[in-house]
């Protein structure tokens, strides 16, 4: 019977990855044999496994071995990682190795290379320039509309080896467990956390970034003031975010007084219905939001915080937006890759309201990011976990409430 | 073809009342004729309208005039109701009036009765011994299985005159919009809305009474310190809830130490999962929460202030209740009796976290009561509105958040 | 005190025009005076009020006329449309009229035109080259960015002229109830009456075309199949979808084999998490989906029936979609213009799991096209509502079940 | 330091137990080492671990170890349970050992006896006859209301052993993952599946009860007929429920013609909003269900199939019923125990669209009961979950169409 040695190290047992894996096995139908293993004695030990997994039908093992090792469960094999051209702009070879956003390594030269920018559904490529040459060649993540016709990509999983998921109990305090979306949690415990999470990030040296990516609802739910302060404060030291949460910023500062009316009464009627393309249209005469604020048509809120304090933002575009602002890219492809260039230094993001976003940056971020998703519906939260960014802690709350509340804390 | 004449009144226009009616009747297939309109001139003038409903089917037409006079819409004919004796304890007349939670009059020996209590799915039952003597007779919303053998009840809608819902719009400040009921408000303006209304009511002469319906997430989400305060500081005034609310909150002050361990740490795996077990078994010993607090076992919480001020409670039971606590009504009928004793003098009620509870009390309280749903599911807050409470506020959010958000306001 | 005379025509009462607009005008803390009153005497009949509008504030007056506007309650003056040109490309001019998804008429040199493809928040453009001529001109709505300088725009709202929505109860036998979106609705019944519908709009004279618009999820939840025979069989005559749906379609036709193990045993871990790219890579290799069916890599599927009967689709770009398949345009400024060129003959549109795409297209599309919205979430169908596409039907159900049952109907 | 032995033995990795408890462990702020470890070698092999958990704080390590008991990490020590006598009807001895509904062991007199009947939140009470006597005695898991003056309950967790979780691959395709509970997932495979389990239970030798926990949307959403055909064809052998999914089989079966009204239009207007009260009054009439079928009243559905099968229902109490029928048993604590005699032979559990009767059955079932939480709503599927019924499979989907094609499936 067709059968493969791999190996798990590090914290498998309580990340979950060791169950993980084996239920994987069986699931496909697929057998195992615990061939060695040796349980990190106390928490702060790492964990080391050895499995034979085995299976009948050869496909089926190779399409295992392929999910298993996306798991951080490495074949045992120490082989150089095979390397294939690129024969097309944007298309990669066949077999090509497809990544994680979880740490990884490639072997390549007989040399270890940490692939940089891990993320999830990408190709490595070796710079190919150093391969011929006595440089240390770099291995990168690379998506597939940005690879080019003679890229050196990895092809198969040989010489790949990927680092388990492993939780930091020291630092987190918060859990894997399914419940962790529960709304039923003390909230304003959690807002703590998330504050004093946010205040270590802002005190590593040098300081990490921290990126918020919100939904049009951060400002609806009326937190606009509150997001503004932390980032005049130097809390939120990026900002992604769409057409609807830019406009509905600028709206709420620019046209305080009729707004005004409808935000003083409280009342809850959709008022001005044509404000916000009024407000569209007046920065697409001035040409951009950093221009509005030169000008002094805007001078508050949490877009102007950005242009004043020099915090990078990219608003991406999306179907159907209302104008749409000159500075939404609305090229979904250029878009994503103004992200990638900007996320070098971010170690925590927090996503806040906004489903479309939170997914696509939590793809772009390597697992070692630390995540929150703040979302008042929990099948929002459910979903970015499934897709991928494990990392992520879930909080089934209040958007407005959880900013203003956060701002109270760090901006009081 | 039969037709009958059905007269509205009052604010039909904005409080959509018109608008169901005329609906209602396409709906069913029948169909309507204007005879009169008389539209007030200005929003605090009344309307008043004259409908001709017919249809080919005697039998819809029945039915769909029934179903019209829940709505407001009351036939022409001034007649005397008829009164039909129950023949057992607990079983109408065929053919009762059956209630809504609106304000309802009925016309017995020539007078105008005010329907005491008027709720939801009842009878009306007119005091017997009044008919044949010279006092007013009395007549009162009474639950089926409250009735007696000799009991005089409304059959038919003759005689009976319900008001239709009218939106006060001076003193609320919130609509009917179907979106109320949307996440995306700005929320520290509604936590002051709902404060202001509060306040409102406890200034009445009487002050009124503020009915708080609460779910085990108001404990879980960590608000029970700030309910407790709005209770010591006289803003809420009377309680429904369950056992599961009642042993959280003991859970809660009783074990401050062992539970505070994973509170002070903020970590959200359950712990201690027998400790409520324990209180109640305590409480069970010691014969009453009012005996816990007297002999120093319970020293801080919501019941605890309850007790302390005076605020009554009723805990009504729920299939397998741990224990239960031994101020637990189990028999559910008795339960609901017991809160309906109390309910004379509510104006507000705000219900928290609890679908259960919220559209049982929902029920028993007329429509003249200002009630509020808070709950972070848009789905109990719909069905609440759905199930004949109307005038429910709904607000989707965070209720850890609200009620702390409440108590910063009323008792900071 | 400022006033003004507004009038509104049509079906205003159960479409709760009349409420919508009185509670409008109390809300915003302005007054009113019924002048006028004619409520049509049969569901058949229209109505038509007018009211005097004042308050004390004119800017107030102004910003509410604004809003009563959106809402069919139109100016009583029979004034020619102000006019102004455009002096920069994608700039409107200030006080640029704003036009929603209702029917409109503009008077523009003594004739009421009809502005074609009315559609949320575009301005109104009059064909210039006519105006000098004795053509009649045309009106259009157009969207902020497809202006040119030069083009001549409606500034202000005179002379323009919504008409009310109305409910077409005939048709639909859907209502406008606030609980319309529950999940607690008999839903076989409500299938049969979205298959009724279809038929309906397919035996038009000539035939209407059915908009499918498509989140992943009718993928996941296993309704592939069922949705590729709607469209081979004609029921489905035009889709819109992203890079997920697409590529989820592609990967479960393409890659049988592979995926046909986890969907056999019909367990529920991802399976293959790189599959999905390779479908992706190789269509890029062969540069489209019409092409990869002609070279018979992809032989099934809801593309695949698309191509081949020449049902029109557009794939709009998302922030970082993975690859994307060559046929997804990635600027969402040309992806919503496309949706705008095919939408002319859209009689019927369905929205199915889909957030984003539901209310991009929602918001494109007449008011007079009928609009069905399917989620297990109640808060999206909640949200398109809210958003504008008033006419919407949200149905609260399993999008897999209901597009299965729904082809059984259809296409048994 | 403070330290204690415990041990796991069993599926422990891949039912994720070991990483639990570890997990719990660290939470706490304890420390373990791992003594000894036993990984089995393939999948059908038990494994053992033997960890030393240690802190500084006895309390916190006291309290730890109830809570890793309750997850099957047992003591090492064989010992004979303590047992104490209750000093008062209801009241249990204080250090009561408390349950889960795992399977449990408890060493008295020197024998294991097998817990019967293990449910969360009991006291294990020993029969005291047989103590001072040679038979065997019997230990049975008893609700804290149940236990008299004078009966032996163990305290402290000596002498307890509990079983960890340990799902059983090759029967249930059903997985453990996080996202389960998602609602995209292939949903005629998910319903063909269920219908599996069914087929499986009813095939044992003697055949397995299969209960149905029903709320009244089973009903609203259309699927009564087709839950009657499951009953009729003995699919379900059992049915707990509450007053009102009866109430609205009863009338959806007894006042066919005037809701056949609305249901033949499939309007979703609320009809005859009184005619539940009519039929519960005629049942109340009548003095039961039962007395309603020999008498012909009710002639067809969900309960009038209980009644002519034999197939033995519970319908418990909540707050605020309608009537309530005469069958709903009113005080809950009855109700539960009433539900508590039958569950002997229930093998399979299907719980739908209930959160309140779900969370409450679940509670009372062992862990070995395959259970089935079918709900439209995420929260309710998780919420089960959370709250001890580990083994429950969670199901998003709509109710109604679920059981129709369960339905389609046995009982064509």
């Amino acid at each position: 019977m067709p059968a493969e040695m791999v190996e798990l190290r590090g914290h498998i047992i309580d990340s979950l990855t060791l169950a993980k894996v084996l239920d994987l096995i069986i699931t496909r139908g697929a057998e195992y044999t615990v061939a060695e293993i040796d349980i990190g004695k106390t928490q702060s030990d790492p964990s080391r496994v050895l499995l034979e997994v085995s299976s009948d039908d050869p496909e089926l093992l190779h399409s295992l071995l392929i999910d298993l090792h996306s798991q951080g469960a490495n074949r045992l094999l120490t082989q150089e990682a095979a390397l294939e051209p690129c024969a097309q702009d944007g298309v990669l070879p066949e077999g090509f190795y497809s990544t994680t956003n979880l740490p990884t390594k490639v072997l390549v030269s007989g040399k270890w290379l940490d692939v940089e920018y891990p993320e999830m559904d990408c190709a490595i490529v070796i710079d190919s320039s150093s391969l011929n040459s006595r440089d240390t060649p770099q291995a990168t993540a690379v998506p597939m509309h940005k690879v080019h016709t003679g890229d050196m990509v990895v092809v198969g999983d040989r010489g790949v080896v990927v680092e388990p998921i492993s939780e930091s109990h020291e630092s987190a305090s918060f859990h894997f467990m399914s419940s962790q979306a529960s709304s039923e949690k003390p909230k304003r415990l959690i807002v703590a956390k998330v504050a004093e999470r946010i205040m270590v990030t802002r005190q590593l040296t040098p300081p990490g970034d921290v990126l918020a990516v919100c939904g049009p609802a951060a400002i609806h739910t009326g937190a606009g003031q509150s997001l503004a302060r932390l980032i005049r404060d130097g809390w939120i030291t990026m900002l992604f975010a769409g057409n609807g949460f830019a406009t509905h910023d600028l709206e709420s500062n620019i046209l305080g007084t009729s707004l005004g009316v409808s935000l003083r009464e409280g009342n809850q009627t959709e008022s001005g219905h044509s404000n916000h393309l009024r407000v569209i249209n007046e920065i697409r005469k001035l040409g951009s939001i950093q221009k509005a604020v030169e000008q002094g048509y805007l001078k508050s809120g949490v877009l102007y915080e950005c242009v004043v304090k020099g915090v990078p933002y990219v608003l991406g575009g999306s179907l159907r937006d209302d104008g749409p602002l000159p500075d939404v890219i609305t090229d979904v492809v250029q878009a994503t890759d103004q992200m990638r260039e900007l996320r070098a230094n971010v170690n925590l993001a927090i996503m806040l309201a906004t489903t479309l976003h939170a997914i696509a940056v939590g793809n772009i971020l390597s697992s070692k990011v630390e995540t929150f998703c703040v979302d008042i519906n929990q099948a929002v939260v459910t979903k970015l976990s499934d897709r991928g960014s494990h990392q992520t802690v879930g909080i089934v709350t209040d958007v407005g409430l959880f900013i203003s509340e956060l701002a109270d804390i760090l901006s009081p």
